[in-house]
């Protein structure tokens, strides 16, 4: 097994990929990504992700150079090249290198770049103990709806969250609102009910996210896409993240305080499960009853 | 002359420079930047932008591997290798190289990347006849003091100026503030005084804007840091932008509007000649009197 990188055709040891200094997602955050995880050798969502590629790439009027067909094809290619099972694939567009102006040529060639890796060791106890997190200023731009590479805010609440000894940090609007973590959605349970904010320009409406919408009327659980405030989740019944790679985990602390009895909640280890499950058949959303 | 690149001690042609796909520059838009200007071989306010650089490292925790003393030896040897007189020099540390994960590597060994460029074309009539300019919403990020190379935001807002045949956008946040432009900071004539945002998080604190402030009160032209609006810009007396490349140019037209006279104003006409005129003693700022 060998983690490789495919950049604009030559498949490399990831070291050897190199990009120009004058690449527009080096010197402008100019680019756009997606991470897609195989479980056994199979992919989970591929076709969702690769969707998401095309509304990032046409929001932020990128060119790409492959169909949604040639991507996954390409990405199925180099995941089996690396004999990886459980892989962790990350595909970025950046719009071209040109020497430094805001302004790009229209003409600019896009570059591509997939690099499949080792799933990184998850602890066993984000699913079985459930993970904490503190709230943090939402201070990032108004397009979160785009998967770009411009991340410093995110990256920045990371920091925070590690400087704060918890697991994650979860963005908090001026007025309130809690949009989503720094890499995850947000999910809270109240009488029942699975809450998240709407998938509109302020969250990256995650596949994971979309996958867990889905589950909820498959396992009668109630769903709604609606805002909640952050005093609403400290005081919900539970709380969990989404995303990709950590798919469900419960969040049992925020900001010092205990959510519910502190412990992951019966509709957040029911949807761990299910989504687990669903990953293992290979990810066909329709067959989960 | 040749336009020449320095990366991590190495010195070469802008297109033999090249970076890691695993550099967070390249990943996260996790790195800061400066560009600054020589005239005639003698730098213009290059201490003025190792500060900020200074100032953007330490809010975004980015270890700089030099002293500014240290930055500022090696981007004049930079410049006089290349043998370039009028220089635009492009400055950026990014945080470092490591595997893709938001959360860095505290001990990561950060990228610095100096660039020699000749000054691209400017054409005469930026300064002679001003420019055109667009509104558009101010989506940005809340930490705009930081110079970051997360820009997107930016990008786009020229792109859109672009599309609508104008010079310039500028930005305007949902409560009709005007803040600045995509890579300029603006101000408005009032009653004869000269506005300007205040430095604070809606801005970055431009070295051009720094040093006509400064000119201001040598010229005897009142001055002062306070918001205005959109309506308050279309009906200014003037409107000018400054940056460290085009310097100070009048905005003549903002949507499809007038300025005045549609002409650059006369206390414009003074802070532009005054600019070039203080670039040419190299940037002594205490002797423009």
């Amino acid at each position: 097994m060998t983690e490789l990188a495919y950049l604009d055709g030559e498949i490399t040891a990831i070291k050897q990929a190199r990009v120009s200094v004058d690449d527009r997602a080096f010197l402008f955050g100019d680019g756009i990504y997606e991470v897609v995880r195989s479980y056994g050798g199979v992919f989970f969502g591929l076709e969702e992700h690769l969707a998401r590629l095309a509304r990032s790439a046409a929001a932020v009027e990128i060119r790409l150079p492959f169909s949604e067909a040639e991507f996954a094809a390409l990405v199925r290619q180099l995941r089996k090249k690396s004999e990886i099972e459980d892989a962790m694939v990350y595909i970025q567009v950046s719009r071209g290198t040109e020497p430094r102006r805001h302004i790009f040529d229209l003409n600019l060639k896009p570059h591509v770049l997939i690099v499949v890796r080792h799933v990184p060791p998850i602890p066993e106890r984000y699913w079985s103990d459930g993970i904490t997190a503190i709230t943090v200023p939402d201070i990032r731009w108004g397009m979160c709806y785009v998967k770009a590479t411009s991340l410093l805010p995110n990256v920045l609440a990371g920091h925070r969250a590690r400087q704060a000894g918890v697991d994650e940090a979860i963005f908090v609007r001026d007025d309130g609102t809690v949009t989503e973590a720094y890499a995850s959605n947000v999910f809270l349970v109240r009488d029942g009910a699975v809450l998240t904010h709407p998938a509109d320009n302020r969250i990256l409406g995650g596949i994971t996210r979309g996958f867990v919408l889905d589950l909820c009327p498959v396992l009668d659980i109630p769903c709604r896409e609606v805002m909640f405030s952050r005093e609403e989740m400290y005081t919900a019944e539970e709380v969990f993240l989404t995303n990709s790679v950590h798919e469900v985990r419960a969040v049992v602390e925020i900001d010092g305080r205990r959510i519910a009895d502190g412990r992951p909640g019966p509709v957040t280890k029911r949807l761990i499960r299910a989504y687990k499950e669903l990953t293992l058949r290979g990810g066909n959303r329709c067959c989960a009853k």
